[in-house]
């Protein structure tokens, strides 16, 4: 099947570049959205028009193609093979009608359609009735621009499909959809139960290299802290990243949660073959935790470092400051001193000989110039013993 | 029905307008009730008179009424269409005598309609032996003062129907009543303990527009700590805000076990039907909780921010006044030294030589000004290898 | 029945007007009692002497009257009127052998009587085989010396009575005192375990105008920290009230859990009817637990904001000597440059024209005040820029 | 019976002097154990030979002896009246062959043994499967370095006798040993359980002094700070007493578990006749907890207020220099004007009569030191103004 | 058996040289595994080739090769004596073949072979369904760059042996082989899973001469505060070894949980003769992480104090600064007040009486000289009074 053209990637590629922008809208969205009647379905209006992915497979082999704005050549194509399995990926949200002929096709719940839609919820797990499971994953990525961004992938189990909502057209999914296509892959001989492990593990393995790049970032902000001409915004940019750090360990924590409930659930949700697997996943959870919190620290005491900084290259400061001064200051009076007026003769031909006699000593200059060298000599003799001459490098 | 002419609405602002006066007001109210008897009703003398308003509703209608000043007339409304549920919405407490006929009429205990007056209860929720319950939840508002301002809305459920109360005639409920009005909604064809819910639900999510005004006024803090002209009352600001996300942090954490709490009641209290939708209450709840946490760490960082910035601005006072007085000091030594008045004859015509030669040099002059810009030199030099003459903007 | 004169209150008051000597001499006691044999009864040698007071009373009324000096009246008294409850009231444990004697009548532990007399005992409930309830509370006072003076308050209750136990003439019971006063209280008329909930609710209520007047003293603060003369001490003041508002956590915590014990009981203990009352205690111990965090929190910001202020003073000292210094320094520089006695002639009649020529212009001296106006200029605007002559306020 | 000469005191006293040494021979001691065989025994080099003393009671009377040496003839005393309870008190580890005759006599298990004689062990409990217990307390000490000095006592409980171990021959158990010496005191005539638990509670007790002497050492340092001649090692002082409490608390808590595990322990282990006393402790580890956390607090703010007083010192003599030179430096600038030799004719006989013509007003000078005063003046009033002037005390 | 030559230790040593770059490729190959299939082998490409170890033992003897290189004749060799028990140590995983046919013989799980392979895993233990159990502990080392360096050490534990992994050639488990080659040890005479307890053992014992080393490197920081010539970099070495301590603390954790989770297990799995070696095992975590807590508890006061006496330097810099301005800044006025140039005659031989006719006071000069030696006393005596001229030292 040929694949229809893929409607302009821009504005989706606009949408992920801010973050904050994300989050001022989610906000408001939210802020909308209150007292509305729970499970009402609405639809940001920058959302994307939805694309289709279908992966039709079994152990044999797997059909794949896009199916973008031909929904009921979609459903024909599943109807026609109900003995294999298949992935419906749908990624943007922009057209309501759609999502609806999907709900009431697939049987979904419209207060769980309304989490897929409000794209913020946490990493969570319900079950149906049926022992159909609704899995909600969040996707993080370490942005240019110091933030997190994440987004949500909702995940429908049935008994030989997975379906899975996305707002956005990019996802870190490709590796997963690569071993689909690999001929007698477990993926595609193991039930869709394990499907929806595998993209709950990738998704979770994917914090790796989002913490992996926080990680390099941060030891080069370490490095930045002793660099010659360290950089005013240094602390901004470090509290940014503990931001960062912080919300990656607020994403994860809902992770580890929900493999945990997904392992106390009943083997006919999910049965003890894959549990096996989701119990793998949980040490990863548990061992991006510990990242977290090693990075946590790490930043803390970044931050400690910048402040002490801070405050040596001030006591430096002032070092050259106390030392120049101390040491001309005085220089300063004495030779102010002799450049007072005090008049040797009283300007009728009698003599003052007390008002200052050095002035015509022969050897008075001379004996001043040794006299504050002299002084010189001691003060930085008592600087050299305070250990103020010395560098603190 | 006509609605009687509403009170006045004005001293009910001004209550609102001072949520530290209010606070203060409640402190000596608490102080006035120590060993009073449980149970005892006691109406602040501020209280506005209550106004009561009626919805009576069923699948196919809803009939709206204010009967400030006829609660006989209200009883007989009631009574008259026994099939129909009912929304019993008082606003006010300042008539005892009527609060206690409500109490009678309804079967209240009076610790709980004690509860009920002295608005400030933690949220949470209490079962009568009959499985009626009392529910009490607290809306919150950012105000213009930077305070967090919270009244308390209290819930009793019946078979069919829910009495509110609340001291205030304004509140946030507009958009259920609105709900309400609206043929064919669920809300008038589910049981009353669904209309407790959406109450419940409603004061809840409208804690987002209040999270996201404070989130709105913190970005704009943090504007405030890069500007040009940063005012010394920022961190005071700063930290007005971090307690009131502390106070709404305080005051969602109820609401979070309150639902908890109702999840695990028993069906009899809260049908499973609507247990459903207290789930995805709950989910609310611990993303507000999640939002209020981050609001904080956000809030610690721009302290931290502030008072760095604080130390950098200080350096750089101090690098200034180093980098002037430095060069100066020295320099004016050297002025002053040849200021001096040591005498190249005694006054008697005996020529001292020795006594500041240089100052009768024919190049004297021209060569100490030289001297003068290569000490210059010599210390910008210095600076500039430290980095104290980049600025760290 | 005439009631003695009461021992003079000159010591007590003495006592309860320095906590911290108060709290030594505790440390000291305490320290004594190591190894001694559990259940040895010590009364402090500073102990007053024990006043008695005695209610009795029936649904149809309340004798009252003090037997400082005549126990055995007091048990004659008592045992006139078997079927009446009454509400024993012992303050001052001066008197070994009485408290002996009431050990024994009453059929009290000796380990809870060491405790009844070793006065630093947390709120706790400790039962009887018999169901007969140990309770102790503490009764705090914010003292003007800005401390928490906090009293234990122990309760014993029996099938009829109420005996409860003090080291002071003192406390916070009148207002319980005057409901038993009043005819057709509800007090008179349930059993004798309402009284001592009644009693446990008085001193939990107390705590209400103690933090009150906590939270008054905190606001004073808060208008200390921005007043023109702040004082150095202030800041510890700052900590002493955190420190008390840290006890008052302390004290209330053991009150809440004394009270969540309580509930836990079997009925027989205490009657599910008055444990209706205990839940409502339950809550305005949540409640003081909140408010003291909520204090805590407020005087911790005080505390950063007094640090912060501090260090903005130092900031604006700075800026004056740098202002100041930065201004004057080379203008002192530039006149002391043309105060060099450079000859102009090498007093043999010969011309040195490079020496200072300027001296000898007609403008030299106007031209050079313009120059020092010039320099001035440019370095306020410079401040100007930078921000530094605006004040801070 | 003669007891044999005590070995000298001097080395155990050597040791305890010095807890730091101490813990670093610790230290070095685990390392040496790393890899080997567990309850493989060892002794440390420097341990003290043990010293035997043996009580031996019933209700009638009390034997008391040191058998030091002679160990067989204690276990013939020991076994020539069986009938009677017994205290064997073994001090210091320096003989191994007699510990393990100790261990094969009173069949103690070797990973016990090696927790006698390792002596870093937690407060702990330990049952034998004969229901005999094995039970470590620490006791603690504040010596005179401002550390704390904790040794351990190792108590072994058997059906009529209690064996106690500790590595030191002084100890805080005279007071328990004097009790027992006292006739018809309950020691003597309670089961040996009821010695072990008096042994636990006279070694928890003997933390009350310990914490005085650290609460009456803090108030000190408090007193240290607001002192006129502040030392410069104050906050290094408090850090230690900081260190010292929260080791304290360390110590503390396991206590608490301890006596709380000893509470669960079945009633063959511990009869509930003794389980009573054992709640009493309880309470007593409670508040030692409760106060090691208030100390705790005391001295988190004596830092911060130390550092406070720091920054107000810094404060303080930045003033004097700020003030100092600002009213000095621009007077010196303005005479230095007048220092200045522009020539009023320019030798030549011309007048030059802008050159500095104030210098031959008649009152050119006392208008200049009118000016200077005002300056003078208009400087103090706005240091005045600002609070400058008045000392901060 | 001749043990084969073993390779070159070079690379070993290089890779164990550099914990941080170690870290770096770490989170390199975390990245590179994201979306792989779960259970995926690889090796790291720098891992050395495996050395393979057996010490083939029963109560008789024990019987000790090295077969790097000949993994048939080890086969051969174990199965040629299959009542004896053995431990199998492979060294080094650069051979993947060979892995993988180890992981057949024992028949290994997948995803517990890639947890062998991927070594960054938490402390933990896994049952397989035949009671065999799977083991991780981690090694750690404090480096002369003020690292942790950890390395994984994974048991597996079979019927009749103890087969480990670990990736690198050095490790510190010689004291146990030594203990295993001795004669009548109980290594020898008792059940493999006694190995297994002493392998785990002797790693979690390792961790206090690490701690030792840690400790030891504290004390020196502390020594270093406080000695004449402070390091810049201090703060930064305090952190550092901050970092390590918690580090410790988040590697000992889960070795207590491991522990803890051992003694839940069934008897099956690890019979109670061994368990109760594990409680002994349990202690030491605890006290290991009671050292590791109080290590942190010491760093932050560190950290604490070199903040506070960079800010004492720092007054002591401004108060040298304060003392010399503060004398010398007034007296440089009051000599530059008499360098002024008015002049006693107008030029044309007017007198100008009132121009400084202290310049022609016969004791002019000599009474300033006093003047000046009066202030400067004065000033000595305030700052005398205020301390500042006493060291703070």
């Amino acid at each position: 099947m040929a694949p229809s053209a893929p409607p302009p990637a821009a504005p989706a590629a606009e949408r992920t570049d801010a973050p904050a922008a994300e989050r001022a809208a989610e906000r408001q969205a939210r802020t909308q959205r209150v007292g509305q009647k729970p499970g009402t379905l609405t639809v940001r209006p920058d959302a994307p028009p939805p694309r289709l992915f279908l992966m039709l497979y079994d152990a044999q082999g797997c059909d794949e193609a896009e199916y973008t704005g031909r929904y009921d050549e979609l459903l024909a194509a599943v109807r026609a093979q109900p003995e294999r399995r298949y992935w419906l990926d749908v990624r943007g949200y922009g057209d309501l009608p759609l999502i609806e002929r999907l709900m009431e096709n697939f049987n979904l719940h419209p207060l769980q359609m309304e989490d897929v839609l409000n794209d913020d919820q946490r990493a969570k797990v319900e079950v149906f009735d049926d022992n159909r499971l609704f899995l909600v994953s969040r996707m993080a990525e370490f942005t240019a621009d110091l933030e997190i961004d994440d987004d949500q992938l909702s995940i429908f189990t049935g008994p030989n499909y997975v379906l899975t909502f996305q707002d956005d057209y990019e996802d870190c999914l490709d590796v997963l959809r690569n071993r689909l296509r690999v001929a007698n892959s477990q993926l595609r001989q193991r039930p869709s139960a394990y499907l929806a492990y595998a993209l709950t593990d990738v998704v979770l393995d994917h914090y790796y290299p989002t913490m992996a790049a926080v990680g390099d970032y941060i030891e080069e902000l370490e490095d930045g802290i002793f660099g010659a001409r360290r950089e005013r915004r240094l602390l901004g940019r470090i509290l940014r990243v503990k931001k960062d750090v912080v919300r990656l360990r607020r994403l994860v924590y809902p992770e580890r949660d929900k493999i945990a409930e997904i392992l106390r659930l009943p083997d006919e949700a999910v049965p003890e073959a894959v549990k096996v697997y989701y119990r793998d996943c949980y040490d990863h959870a548990i061992q991006a935790l510990d990242l977290a919190e090693s990075y946590r620290d790490n930043i803390s005491s970044l931050a400690d470092l910048f402040l002490s900084d801070q405050s040596n290259r001030m006591n430096e400061v002032m070092k050259v400051l106390t030392i120049i001064s101390s040491i001309f200051i005085p220089l300063s009076f004495i030779v102010g001193l002799y450049g007072m007026n005090f008049q040797h003769d009283d300007g009728h031909g009698h003599l003052l000989p007390l008002n200052m006699p050095e002035l015509y000593k022969p050897l008075g200059y001379p004996i001043l110039l040794v006299i504050l060298v002299l002084i010189v000599a001691g003060q930085l003799y008592y600087f050299w013993r305070k250990g103020w001459l010395s560098s603190d490098d």
